[in-house]
């Protein structure tokens, strides 16, 4: 398995993404990678993020959902297809359906863990299922449905 | 019709939210209004929140329809109960689900606005359907499912 974030694959004309783009130095930067079978990311929230005093915000739990749901969506893609990650045409999923399910008040101050299942791999459609820990308690759980990314969001 | 924003009726400990909070300098500052029996909530995206290059990034729409949802779910259960906006005890709620269907790539650099319609108010529960469009278009739709905040969610 590589050992590259999948983020840190994408061409660089697609990598200004707020949420997980290593060109965007606003951002939050999230890496992705594979464990086994399943994905894997890790980040700790800045205090800023916060939505009642101790507890994380909702919207950045939802966001770190996404963005690693369309990076292994992305992998999941370039596995099934037998292809390096990151080789040319790049292979670039967004986001169609977002779903979370927010099951605890997630703490801040402790990394937090996501998970992510591939549910479903067609040409241009990947299912991850992702599940959000912090200190081993099951915080929320998303599922993304991702497609390929339509030409019509590429400006150059 | 009120014409203070929902968010702004919030007792200042519960003010803190990146989404929404007047107490969050760096947050987002969303605020929410009734438009009659519908809520409305307006926010132009800084640059840095894109996803590709024009376009905004996916995780910031579910955090503005995620806090315009548990902002309209506030506003209409006080209006249930017959009470003014932001009258104590505060009615407050938190997102127990939140799903988006984005339908067509956000624009980078008009204003997004977000209707939201209540479909079903219960003692604990609120149901909210969110659109959200630019200049015109409808790019993503939002239901939350926003619940009472619990008790262990306030640490004072």
């Amino acid at each position: 398995m590589e050992t590259i974030a999948f983020q840190d694959s994408y061409p660089d004309e697609l990598s200004h993404c707020f949420g997980c783009g290593r060109n965007n130095p606003q951002g939050h930067q999230l890496k992705s990678y594979w464990q086994g079978e399943q994905t894997i990311a890790h980040y700790t929230p800045d205090e800023k993020y916060t939505a009642i005093p101790g507890f994380v915000y909702g919207g950045l739990l939802a966001s770190l959902i996404d963005c690693h749901g369309t990076g292994s969506a992305a992998a999941a893609a370039y596995q099934a297809e037998g292809r390096a990650l990151g080789s040319l045409p790049a292979l670039r999923f967004v986001t169609a359906a977002l779903h979370v399910d927010y099951l605890a008040p997630t703490p801040m101050g402790v990394p937090l863990q996501l998970v992510g299942t591939i549910l479903e791999v067609k040409a241009k459609k990947v299912v991850v299922d992702i599940q959000l820990t912090a200190d081993g308690v099951v915080c929320a759980k998303g599922q993304v449905i991702a497609v390929k990314m339509p030409e019509t969001m590429t400006l150059s």
